[in-house]
């Protein structure tokens, strides 16, 4: 019998690489080692769990132990892996050590929470994982008011999501406007008067400052000199790749632990799968390039190493009262925009210097034209 | 000899109007009752004035003196006019009663200040005359910071030539955008990132609650929580028309003097001209209606009862980092917006049902695309 394939976390990465797998291969030993239960389900659903009135029930798809069984399995639940060995192929998890011959490193991210001031910093609570909204669950249902650090993809979904569940929510935003490494500010404008209209408190170009416990909850300063009174604090101010394990195994690490075309790390036959993992110096936290690294990556494991081929992919911002969804290049070097307004939302088109449409933004009703436009982003480029 | 017309009032419409009589008749006899100096100058100019270093006798075009000899007219300096009498056709002024055969009620208006609290408000400098400038001039050469009240096309070309002088400004608007009033949101965005470029603090859905006097200066805070010490404080919140007389001679007023298409108010041979008068229920502070008006109106003065009609008009925000042009419906009921955006500004044209322009917002070198869009307007409505 051959040396197991080891896969270090049960996120969708990880999973989704498994059930890749077996789609092809029943039989191949499969270990997978998570500090926590190792419970799949639907993370885009944490989007939507507290409008939804959503328990952990309703977000599990399959319990740890049903994934370990259909899937076949080794689940090592609630064991942190100690340090791993790329020379040797080694993993040692709770003083046991065990021989692979191909290890996925899907640790995943978690959410930076930046430093600010004050005693109520170390109860600011983060969602980005089932297990995170196991803990801060009841919570924010206790909450009536609450603060959201960071107006991003998740900062934002997450506030629209508590205003419809009845919260006072405020939206903290260091940049001039929201979804700003996403989309231009012209763009963001409708989403932002969507968040107010919704209830949301939307407060751009301003810095948390500090957050102090009171009595009953947090006093939180910025540094333009707002103060609010919540009671909790969310931070979704970015993902921050876990590489310890990567960087304890000297094994090259940037933002995200580097790998090659075919997620291959710097060390030999150690892969990085998901949002642990920089690809092309990016760290891709969205589900599309997440599945097609799975797709690759488990024909490789299984045998024919497969480089991975990112096209363009499309993006959807889970805003119910105002959602958009984009492709392309929608920030960064536009020479033109062409822009359609109406009570029906926005298609905004981006164009390069010879007139090719490179990317688009279409919110609400034009949504319908997504399709389209992407097939022409690929028929132009 | 017949009785003499008589217009109360010095500034652009009045003597636009004696103008654009004196073009055609030489002779009519023509008092002008002016609570100021009653110099000729080019209102405009005062949105420049601190950046270009003008002093008064920059702007002034005419002195008071050679004014009334050139245009051969009675001219009552620094006469504050206390009541007119309509049944009788007089105007009482330092106690001595003269007859009219007409009157122009060219009142203009004044920049409303808010109800703000603090003993500081009886400071607050304002900006819509010669005379204001006269006033205001040397404490805003001595002034390092300024706050701005009110970020309307005054105000907003206020602050930038303010900061175009080298003082540090902050503008305070309530509403969610500049020029709220005139462009939607997603066109004044450029202009906001042009004036925080210029080094002004724009501070949107703002108002400004108190103005307090310090040791140095004033201590401004606002319904938000800002708190600025800064030298002086300007309103620019809007103006209000100078309808004293005309209320206490009964004459009906709305927001400003109403008129009819003849632009005589509701007292026979008493006309209002000017952003004084109330037109289609609209007070018209911009140039050009009032230029129009001034032609209407000296036919009918001189016998001949002629109609104002106000096409379209093109209006013009003066911010030389980024110079605006507006023309037609841009502000409301607008069906369908089509706008193209690139690094030589916007050009947003606005649409109704049927698919026709109704109006257009222009900026920076998409400014030259100002007068064949116009025409489209016309052709099309």
């Amino acid at each position: 019998m051959s040396l197991p394939i080891v896969i270090i976390g049960s996120g969708f990465a990880s999973y989704q690489l498994i059930k890749t797998i077996r789609r092809t291969n029943s039989d191949c030993v499969i270990h997978v080692f998570t500090n926590d239960a190792g419970d799949d389900y639907n993370k885009p659903d944490l989007s939507h769990v507290f409008s939804k009135k959503q328990n952990l029930e309703d977000v599990i798809t399959l319990s740890a132990g049903n994934f370990a069984e259909q899937y076949n399995v080794v689940l090592h639940s609630y064991t942190l892996v100690e340090s791993i060995d790329p020379e040797n192929q080694t993993v040692t998890a709770n003083g046991e050590i065990l021989l692979y011959e191909k290890l996925v490193l899907a640790t995943g991210s978690q959410t930076f929470i930046p430093p600010f001031h004050g005693d109520g910093c170390e109860d600011i609570l983060t969602l980005n994982s089932l297990r995170e909204f196991e803990v801060i669950q009841q919570k924010v249902l206790d909450a009536q008011k609450l603060l959201v650090v960071g107006g991003g993809l998740i900062g934002t979904e997450l506030a629209m999501d508590l205003a419809s569940a009845g919260k006072s929510v405020i939206l903290v935003e260091p940049n001039t406007h929201l979804l700003a490494n996403m989309i231009p500010d012209f763009i963001s404008l409708p989403l932002e008067n969507t968040c107010r209209e919704e209830g949301v408190t939307v407060n751009l170009s301003d810095c948390v400052q500090s957050v102090n416990k009171q009595d009953d909850g947090y006093r939180v300063t910025t540094t333009n000199g707002q103060s609010y009174q919540v009671d909790c604090v969310i931070s979704a101010a970015g993902l921050k790749a876990n590489t310890r394990l990567a960087t304890k195994a000297d094994i090259a690490v940037n933002r995200g632990i580097i790998v090659d075309s075919t997620l291959q790390t710097s060390a030999r036959n150690v892969y990085a799968l998901g949002d642990c993992a920089e690809i092309e110096g990016k760290v891709m936290a969205y589900l599309q390039p997440i599945l097609l690294s799975a797709n690759a990556l488990a024909k490789t494991l299984l045998g024919i190493d497969t480089a991975l081929t990112l096209p363009n992919m499309m993006v959807k911002v889970k805003t119910p009262a105002y959602p958009i969804q984009l492709a392309g290049n929608t920030s960064a070097n536009i020479h033109r925009w062409s822009i359609d307004l109406d009570v029906q939302g926005i298609c905004a088109k981006a164009y390069d210097v010879d007139n090719n449409l490179t990317g688009f933004v279409v919110t609400k009703d034009h949504m319908k034209k997504a399709f389209p436009l992407f097939r022409e982003i690929h028929n132009t480029n």
